[in-house]
């Protein structure tokens, strides 16, 4: 989607190693907004996403790795995309769409009903155009990691997924396109969804296996900085809403009552950062001046473990 | 799906004529028939199927032609076609497909709403599968082959869509695997679809371009069958009801209300072939007694043409 972030160039660094040619796709898919979401106000950048992969291409190059520099950068147009009918984000949507349920209803899927259906779509475009031996998708969006990884089996595509781990800031934030609509305020409170998944995290690993000795711990976090921030003045605070906390099986991300060891699962969540009730002189703020409201997802993988 | 018939034998010459290597797939295919439609009682004949390919197969090398003959037959199991959840024939439906709308829901889609869900979605899986430099489909189809036509141009699949003409029976009637299920008399008026197509079909060789002028002439010769049958005694009529006769866009399958000569248009219908009311002795009975309701479908494509 273009608005390359380090995130996106780790992907590219993993796909070079493996592979002769590296292949990158450009293109902000309009079917995987929702009628009344950002499409118009996502970054788009593909000038400066050039000269970060121009740049990429050449260290690629100098290191004189076995692995491939960048072969070709496809930035296609939406009529290339969308040759017959315009696309279409409404539901149910006239056009050509996979269709991945019950997966794409999930999590992500609740608050974007048509978000997985679009990233389906676009994907097994691609994936036809390019015919990659291997793809490469982040951690960070492991809901589309897991439909990713269900299309192609079940549409039998020949090609192998690779998923990389999600590049963060200093303090532990997810790498995001959208992360550049958070000022400091904004941008100091919207750890504490990795802070809340982290205290869950642990709690595992001390061998809690139960959904709700697991997720208090996350709840904690999360309702501590939220009524912290409520409480603070509108000059000070940055509000937030939880849309999820969600411990689910890695493979149907169905939610968890207690962890089977042997499967391990999934620990994700989605908060929505406000837009800032009052700005402060001299306040670093993002893009849009923090009247943006920003979704910011994250998650970690419980791995399985043989105890 | 099986139960082979000439119209098959002829999509595989036809692929043997074109190509070094031939793969046959038989399967039919759970998510295309609706939860009330009649897939427990669908003909399957695979052993008679094999025989049948592999006595073409020795005419085709037999022939010697450059062609090839007969390299596999791909005859799958549903847990290989479906590995993830089982086939949904259902609407909205679990599981993961392709949609291609509005094509899937017109014609033959008003009466069976997921039929074209799960052609197409198991043809992907077909495609991806085998990936066949050129796939064969019949005529007789014909807003399949819109719809796989669609889907190729849609989703970039690397593949030529090839339409057979559609093979038929001495009289006119198309050849179906559903033909087995009508007896004598019902066989006989069956032919009803193809006699009011040809004099569509005949109205507009004649210079007629309107939708009234072309449609008006089917009507007829389906109206006065139908009059004749109603008017015979249950032991001698044959009943059917007509569900559509369809002046459509070649592409889009949108009614015309004037064909646009450089256009053409594609000329299609559907019968239903009801039950028997009374059998007579000595009759000649189709499969299951002439009570298994026949859907029958048939179409003419209205070449463009220079005038």
């Amino acid at each position: 989607m273009g608005a390359l972030h380090e995130g996106h160039l780790s992907l590219i660094r993993h796909a070079a190693k493996e592979n002769d040619k590296v292949f990158v796709t450009i293109y902000v898919n309009p079917t995987q907004f929702g009628v009344h979401e950002d499409l118009d106000s996502y970054p788009k950048t593909l000038e400066k996403d050039m000269g970060m992969l121009q740049k990429l291409d050449g260290e690629l190059k100098d290191a004189g790795t076995s692995g491939g520099p960048i072969e070709a950068v496809f930035a296609p147009t939406t009529k290339t995309m969308y040759p017959t009918l315009p696309p279409d984000s409404s539901l149910p949507g006239t056009g050509s769409f996979v269709t991945i349920t019950p997966l794409a209803g999930l999590l992500e899927g609740k608050s974007r009903p048509v978000f997985f259906r679009g990233v389906a779509t676009v994907c097994m475009k691609l994936f036809n155009i390019v015919q990659p031996e291997r793809v490469y998708f982040g951690q960070k969006d492991v809901q589309q990691t897991v439909i990713i990884k269900r299309m192609i089996r079940d549409f039998h595509l020949n090609t192998d997924v690779r998923i990389v781990p999600t590049e963060r800031e200093k303090d532990g934030l997810a790498m995001s396109s959208r992360n550049v609509y958070l000022g400091e305020r904004r941008r100091r409170v919207g750890i504490v969804l990795r802070q809340a998944l982290r205290a869950a995290e642990a709690a595992y690993k001390m061998g809690k296996r139960s959904r709700d000795d697991i997720l208090a711990l996350a709840w904690d976090v999360a309702n501590r900085m939220s009524m912290e921030q409520d409480e603070m003045s509108a000059e000070a605070g940055a509000r937030f809403e939880v849309d999820y906390i969600s411990l689910a099986d890695p493979d149907t991300l169905e939610e968890v009552a207690v962890i089977d060891s042997e499967h391990g699962a999934v620990l994700s969540g989605a908060i929505k950062m406000l837009p800032l009730d009052a700005v402060r002189d001299g306040e670093v703020h993002g893009v849009g001046g923090d009247k943006v409201p920003v979704r910011l997802i994250d998650n970690i993988i419980l791995e399985r473990s043989d105890d």
